[in-house]
């Protein structure tokens, strides 16, 4: 049996000046790329990454994001993330995170949930049958003690603003990429709801892509001032992806 | 004497997924990001960082940026930066930047100037006489084979639109930090032109801060098809920022 170590990914981090915000702390979108980029590190170093996969015409797709936090790196502080393969269904498999700061003290966790799909015809993969089971060999047992990913309903049918999918927003396969929405969603809110509160945890439900010049629009439903449901429409019909942000109670 | 492997600094990259484009190379706000990252830490290592400047009650502040490319490094391919420090003057330094691919082949330089003020005055300060020429022993010959930042006029008094200035555009000193304007500056132009032409060169030129809920707005001329003179206004009154991009001729 392979031991944890080697099932573990582990990656050093920086909080570099331009990816914290006000109060010098690491932006949830920029934890967002690292959290993506480090699924991306492990599964490839593994055998099981986006090139390889592309090679038989598969490749993964992130459907959703939870990430709940005690605290984030401030400015030119290490920090780490570890990540590892929590379960794998037929359809899905839960990918999950811990980020620990430069004391190597447990500060968030995240979990994700991605699909396989083939390339040709965007339908799911069998992922327990693909690569001979290859993937299930790194499911580790390590704790990961939040909350899944919730079911997110919006029900307002008013947007509170909208923006153009812009050149800067787009990826190589020519959708807004993952990391934007999370930037725009947190733009939605004023700053002082970031000082006196911050995030406790935040959600993503990616649904279906966008594109170049889409109209992007931001519904909104205020739970009470911790918690607040979004959904994201592209030309004011189809979903794109929907999000729950938990603030911290008032200081 | 120093020899100028200790004076350059050379700092390695790879191009993450969410860093490029729709063409899958490395956006110019991310180069620029990477940019600004490696004069902090050429700086610091040296003993003019920021970190030990502030223990004086000093920063550095970037004034100009000018960036031109053969080249940008693809999704996934390592890149390296050198940076080094070709004049100190009384109010200004020069530092200098070449951009190496994968295989170490130069497909770009960029040119910066940064003053150092007094953070309680705001004053520029005499960076010769400060830590006694420290910075000038670090002045090297290489080559850096491109113009520098050019004095950009804007003359139309009609913006093409205007944005607020978000949560994730504020940086710790509660600045609209120097990526963001990069990054909206490109998000003037249709997808196309970077499609068709691509940047061959984009110059900054940095004038006054902007702060969270500025409404800023974009002043552009049309040189031609080629070159752009853009200049960004908070609140319809003070210059913030003037940018010069020229594209390359339609493929």
């Amino acid at each position: 049996m392979m031991d944890n170590d080697k099932k573990i990914g582990s990656y050093k981090y920086v909080a570099e000046p331009f990816h914290v915000d006000f109060s010098g702390k690491l932006t949830l979108g920029v934890l967002g790329n690292h959290l993506l980029n480090c699924a991306g590190f492990h599964s490839s170093e593994r055998g099981f990454g986006i090139a390889k996969l592309n090679e038989d015409n598969y490749t993964w797709v992130l459907s959703r994001l939870a990430i709940e936090l005690d605290d984030l790196p401030y400015q030119y502080e290490n920090f780490t993330i570890q990540t590892w393969v929590e379960n794998v269904y037929r359809l899905f498999t839960d990918r999950n995170y811990a980020i620990y700061d430069k004391d190597d003290k447990c500060i968030g966790y995240a979990r994700s949930v991605w699909a396989m799909i083939n390339l040709n015809t965007r339908k799911p993969a069998n992922l327990i049958e693909l690569h001979g089971g290859d993937i299930s060999q790194y499911i580790v047992d390590k704790p990961c003690p939040i909350d899944k990913p919730s079911r997110i309903k919006v029900s307002t049918t008013t947007p509170i603003t909208h923006l153009e999918a812009k050149y800067t927003d787009i990826d190589i396969n020519g959708h807004v990429n993952s990391v934007c929405y999370i930037e725009h969603i947190l733009d939605l809110f004023p700053l002082e709801k970031f000082k006196y509160q911050g995030v406790k945890r935040f959600e993503m439900a990616y649904v279906a892509e966008s594109y170049y010049g889409d109209k992007l629009s931001f519904y909104v439903d205020a739970v009470d001032e911790i918690e607040y449901h979004i959904e994201v429409k592209r030309n004011d019909e189809q979903v794109v992806c929907r999000s729950k942000i938990i603030f911290n109670t008032k200081k």
